[in-house]
């Protein structure tokens, strides 16, 4: 059988991992689809950087078109990253045919749409499973699991250095920066890691899964975005205390075609299975309007799991090669667009507020909430040990997001609050 | 487009929740597939039962044969149930061409083979996600999502009815009895529980899930079984004290293509994410050589998530008619079947020892673990408050079965041994 000639975009974490598979399990992957896979070219930024992995040097180049070019080559793999340059090589590649598998998150959620388009023009398979949850096979799952499905809400921890940085916290005590520091000397994070603790990356990767999950064409600009970087230790003990750990999770949530998708730190019910996923791991909790609740768990990052579902999707391309069906599965969302506004967005809310330690002052803040129509669940007031006043924590039952911007834009206003310390969602 | 016709084998919960689900979500299902999905005829048991959903009299039967043999219909969904008379039925339909769905792990985990390579013969497809953990797509994540790793381990609760006594037991300190009459009276046992509580389910669909993730051919004469109908509140009390759940587990493992597979109740460190997993719920833990370790969660049983997954293979068959691809891509076992041997099987246990309380005892039983081989993780000697003589409790290192199988023996040869209390495999 012709040998099925794969070019690799890339050979970092996730490309070493790629080779290594491709290189370990030949046999297995040959018995699998029939013909065997081989590395035909791999585009590298630099040919003579010294690797962990023997490579045959003249398969190596610096430039990517040269990979994309080539007409021997029938699948691209990009695992090089990077969003407009690389979009101008994925979108060559299709034009010449070429099947791609990607674990382009960036790409995919900023450009998704128009790629598939773009296979869908020339019959081409666009991959994409190790672009969201590592090993985890979301993508699939979202696809095909629960095709007979409605998806009514996907809760997602996807970003394994925010949920390293927010276990640790939690299990020690520790204060957001010094925790922050170790996750980048045992490199968990980045130097820079704006992307993943403002949550940006988090977003990415729920604007695909949204996309899937609601088959409607969900945007980056959609997700409603807030970071980990302004949770505080103490914010964290709250949480425990009240029976909730800290999570950064993305919330996907969809009832009658309308959806909303935030990311945000969010306080969740320790019963719930979520609350328990800790360290670098990735969950991704889907509940369908049939199948009801369901978690799917793994690691979300990593040369091996990542290089996992980047080549179970490229023995989907080969199947599909064989039997000449490629590009004709392509899911395309189908139904309209339609965001959900603030007063329709629910959920629960915690609340710190450092308040006057005086008589009345209680009554004013609950008559506040009363008149814009958001109950409370629970409400405990403390004396504050660092500052002088009294510490008011609240937990509202579910009230819409606009009704909760009303509250607290009042609070904003009232002298008997010198200050809102926190405010967090509640799930679970 | 010509709708595709659906000729439905029983109508008892799966069957009602397919109808349920195929007439709620037909505009979905037609957006995604192309094409209307039609239930053309249904064979029930009674044509004159009062049943909770409304269907037209004239597509009931009460032959099985009148839908296998419409020639108008192109795939049977078969949720009856039933073994011999069963295999008929499938196996005439794919010769007639027809595809096949079905929620019926008996008939998968004992003729599974046979009906694939008959559907094979005739270019047919046959899905069977429902017949394992309901509403958990996990043989399409094994098949698809893992295709390119080497599965190691898969630990499953796979069996709802045991997981929701074990729990209860667990979380209330009942017994056993009490446990089962009241899963019986609120419909999660059945009358006769035997298949269930003596594992003989469960190990049905490890047979079927160890044949996918070892891809080589498991029957279910090569799965260990053993069931809860032992298991004490005391046993439980004692696996709580030392950090572990009581689980009813199967069990595959495998290493250089050897493997082995069982069911028995296992002891299950707390920090395990398998230990949290409670009630009716399944979830089936997957360790891949590099995707390392993933879980699975969901509901396993019930009219509507099994339902999910029954029509999400529905819409598989009817995407593959579309494409002329049925049958193509079979996944048939291809690796000599090469089973362990007791000597190659490891596993830590936990023993529950009564013995006579006096010196040198404890020294005779460490002394026998020694010869044999086994050696020891913890050891405690206490007082037996209920019966003369003391109490040991022994948790071993990981051990072969045939070991372990020599100490048991040996000891009950002792006569300072007066009682083999309790033994169990321990995990995490």
């Amino acid at each position: 059988m012709k040998p099925v000639r794969v070019g690799l975009l890339g050979l970092g974490t996730v490309g070493t991992g790629v080779v290594r598979i491709l290189e370990g399990h030949q046999e297995d992957l040959s018995s699998q689809v029939g013909s065997p896979i081989v590395i035909e070219k791999i585009a590298v930024k630099n040919m003579h950087k010294t690797r962990t992995l023997t490579v045959d040097p003249s398969k190596l180049t610096e430039d990517p078109w040269e990979v994309i070019r080539d007409p021997e080559i029938d699948v691209i793999v990009e695992v090089m990253g990077g969003v407009e340059q690389t979009k101008a090589y994925i979108l060559e590649a299709l034009e010449r045919g070429k099947h791609i598998v990607t674990a382009n998150k960036d790409l995919m959620a900023l450009y998704g749409s128009q790629v598939l388009a773009k296979a869908m023009e020339n019959q081409c398979d666009v991959f994409y499973e190790a672009s969201v949850a590592g090993g985890i096979p979301i993508i699939r799952t979202l696809i095909e699991g629960f095709s007979s499905d409605r998806i009514v809400k996907i809760m997602g921890i996807v970003n394994g250095t925010t949920n390293y940085i927010l276990s640790k916290m939690s299990q020690e005590g520790a204060s957001y920066e010094d925790v922050l520091k170790e996750a980048q000397q045992l490199g968990y994070a980045e130097s820079d890691p704006t992307s993943d603790v403002e949550g940006l990356d988090a977003a990415r990767k729920m604007a695909i899964l949204g996309t899937l999950g609601f088959r409607t064409n969900v945007e980056l600009s959609d997700v409603q975005v807030r970071g980990i970087s302004n949770v505080s230790k103490e914010d964290i003990l709250y949480a425990k205390r009240l029976g909730y750990e800290m999570k950064l999770l993305g919330i996907a949530e969809c009832q009658e075609e309308e959806f909303s998708i935030t990311v945000q730190p969010t306080m969740v019910k320790k019963t719930h299975p979520i609350a328990a996923v800790n360290g670098v791991y990735n969950a991704v909790y889907v509940f369908g309007e049939a199948v009801g609740e369901t978690m799917f768990y793994g690691a979300g990052a990593g040369e091996m799991p990542t290089a996992t579902s980047v080549v179970a999707d490229l023995i989907a391309v080969v199947k599909n090669l064989r039997l000449g069906v490629n590009g004709l599965k392509a899911i395309v969302p189908y139904k309209p667009k339609k965001l959900k506004t603030d007063e329709q967005i629910f959920y629960k809310n915690f609340l710190l507020l450092h308040v006057d330690d005086r008589a009345g002052v209680l009554a004013q803040i609950t008559q506040a909430f009363a008149e814009f129509e958001v109950s409370l669940e629970s409400v405990v007031q403390s004396p504050n040990t660092n500052v002088p006043g009294a510490e008011i924590m609240i937990v509202t039952h579910s009230a819409s997001k606009a009704s909760m911007e009303k509250v607290l834009n009042y609070f904003e206003t009232l002298d008997v609050i010198h200050r809102i310390k926190s405010v967090y969602r509640v799930e679970g």
